[in-house]
């Protein structure tokens, strides 16, 4: 019996999105292959139909699941106008939404993002939201047809790792959709230990295209991910407060045990 | 260029050493594949030449490193004398000196611990002494030739992580022999956090053990290794205080940039 | 020079809140002496004009601020009416916004609370909103005239402590109102920690009510919330990497230095 | 009943221990009094019989107990020879172990540490050693006449708090001595923690020394020691997996509860 992931209308093998943001496009193949993705994410801007050379779509597996953000967009109908213009663009009805109003910590904007993810689901689209880790938002976009929630682990690009754990865990127990934690993974154990958690999947951009050898580290996030998703599936013991011999000597020689 | 480790005298490409304490004699072998393993640890009282049914040599596959830990050993002599057992009862020459006074958290005693690895180091054996995580201990280890240093990551049986992380850093830092973190680790994430870090090996035991399903556990830690350690030899980025775009667009349209 | 908390219109020496749920009556004002409070929280189904005995009016200093919650709420809606209810029953125009739908973690719903907030502070009232860490919603909540926001750092009565410390440092840094952290807090250690931060005040209830002495306890958080501020105010020196001689004379002696 | 911690000879009113390296002269009579510390620690060089203007003691109260430190010693004998000179110079019988060989992280010398203090507890000194929190040491220490035992919280002058929690607590629960913390510590918060966990008494330097308000800093310290120790002992609540309402109407309106 093999574990997939089910998404939207997909089925997925891969629980390790990767998305192309500072990659020179070069490298793109190589990390996509390295990383074993089926879902990839892409700033629109970097969609240049005039420019093969500049298009990083020429860039990405053709069996790829495409999975543009909106970023670059402070408001949900900026975030509507772009995820129109990424499918007009043969980018497909996947959208991850991305609205950002901070400068400094490049939050999502919850509320925003909640009226995008309600437009869209209308028309059509598969919408994966970008939000800051939050109960009340996550319920509600799972009730207006969001197919996952993912939520922060760190701000982005700060490879600062899972932060917000505590709540990130309540949404996983609380809300029927896949939880893809977004942002902030900064090493291979991270993802694991989001995996643990029982996470549906992770994105991971940065922490790749910063490492010194991008197709190595891609590599690792993708082992992570398997392995934390095994020791999530595997029945983990409990963490005990005190020793526990694990051999049958640990104690002492010459003792009933 | 394949990564492998060097011990002793020998070529490991496996940093998963495996214990086989608290697992049925039938389950050794699939959870040795699966880990896929090539030293593996077992306490002397479970090697029982008169039958084969009760002797964990016979579900050890041939090619492993044997690692007959000295668990029983309250003191440097009797891990000496439990050593020399073992060796003679043909489990080879290497030998994982475990010497234990504490009943509550098994914490291993040090200097007992630095006793019994002189003696042997003398004597031919190669010496990897399990060690609570302490500069001095370690260097007076190495200075004596002991091939490596295995501090804990938490107390034995406890699952409760790298929970003395600042002691290992500072290990792996300072201390020119592989160090290979031992007891405590709970789950995948873990063992791929140690990795991260720069240790140079695992040892695994209850956590595996203990799990619902010990095979596919093994395997997760076995992938959590190899992530754990390509996210070390990668490069990865620094953490970052504030976030930091990760795409071309995150941030606002039509500003410059 | 004194630091004090300009909250509103009123300028307060003690940074510490503090809640009379699971008090019995009797012991309310031993704990709130101990505590040094001067805002006290409690909910409206306490506040019972008709039976004296059952009032918990009757047992908080006639010079505390009231804050009384709107516990109970599920809705905006339901904590407008809740609000109105308060004031008309005496107890001031100051209130704190809890509008809470989920059963297990009583996590607040920030829609709801904000829509409510913009109600309370158009009719008059001091509003301190209770919310999920959102930098969205603290900017709206800022927008529309809150007096202050109240960031959870753990559910309600959990004890867990500061889990959320990411996103309320981000609060603290963006939002230019006093954040109180209120919920979660369950040791002294913690609400220390959370003023060292930069929080303007805590508010505790849980950790104080179920200790085996609780007005001994309430001294303990007293005593760390202003531990906890004079750390933030003194200037506390960076966290180093490696270690850094305290003395003269740590180092060796006969060196230069 | 008041609270008082028993050490040697002496009964303590105060649990902050506090060291004068870094501080210039003039500074040391407000720290120490901000602090309301009763033992004080100092490096013999700061000793100088010679000249009144460069001798720590005059800066120190006159009740205040003297621990100075044997820093500069790298091994037990010169320890032993630092303690003697100590008690020669006026500084009376109270000494601190400090015996270090790593130059980077200022790590103590476990081993060391231990010959020294079986000598001096012969000589009639009363012995606190600083080590590195291990629990085969402390054991010994406390067999051969310790009088208390200090491990380190993070390495000398780092500022990074109770990172050897772990070990620490294992140490509080199984030595029958006062278990002193002792470098490392960066913040009250972090003091705090360390008393809510048992800590017999914390020894602050750097913490303070290096503040921008120094004084400032020194009261934070002493308030966050009692809060702290406080915490510990009014017996605190569980932590607890979910929320617990805190107030008879968290939960919902118009509900039996």
């Amino acid at each position: 019996m093999t574990d997939v992931l089910h998404l939207a209308d997909k089925v997925l093998r891969s629980r390790l999105f990767v998305g192309t943001g500072k990659f020179s496009y070069e490298l793109v193949p190589d990390v996509l292959a390295a990383a074993g993705t089926q879902v990839v994410t892409m700033a629109l801007r970097r969609v240049d139909r005039n420019n093969p050379q500049e298009n990083i779509l020429n860039y990405v597996p053709r069996d790829a699941i495409l999975l543009p953000n909106t970023s670059g967009a402070r408001t949900g109908e900026e975030a509507v106008r772009i995820a129109r213009l990424a499918r007009a663009a043969g980018c497909g009805n996947w959208v991850k939404i991305e609205v950002i109003q901070d400068q400094r910590y490049l939050l999502p904007d919850n509320y925003e993002t909640l009226l995008a993810t309600e437009t869209l689901v209308k028309e059509g689209f598969v919408v994966l939201p970008y939000v800051s880790p939050d109960l009340g938002t996550a319920r509600r976009l799972a009730d207006c047809g969001a197919a996952a929630v993912m939520p922060l682990g760190a701000p982005i690009g700060s490879n600062r790792g899972l932060r917000t754990k505590e709540l990130i865990g309540i949404l996983i127990e609380e809300i029927p959709l896949p939880i893809v934690v977004d942002a902030g993974l900064g090493r291979p154990s991270e993802a694991a230990q989001a995996m643990e958690m029982g996470a549906a999947a992770v994105l991971v951009n940065t922490a790749i295209a910063v490492a010194d050898d991008p197709v190595q580290m891609a590599k690792g996030f993708r082992l992570a991910v398997e392995a934390g998703r095994l020791g999530y599936l595997s029945g983990p013991g409990a963490r005990r407060e005190e020793a526990h011999a694990s051999s049958p000597l640990t104690g002492f020689l010459g003792e009933e045990r």
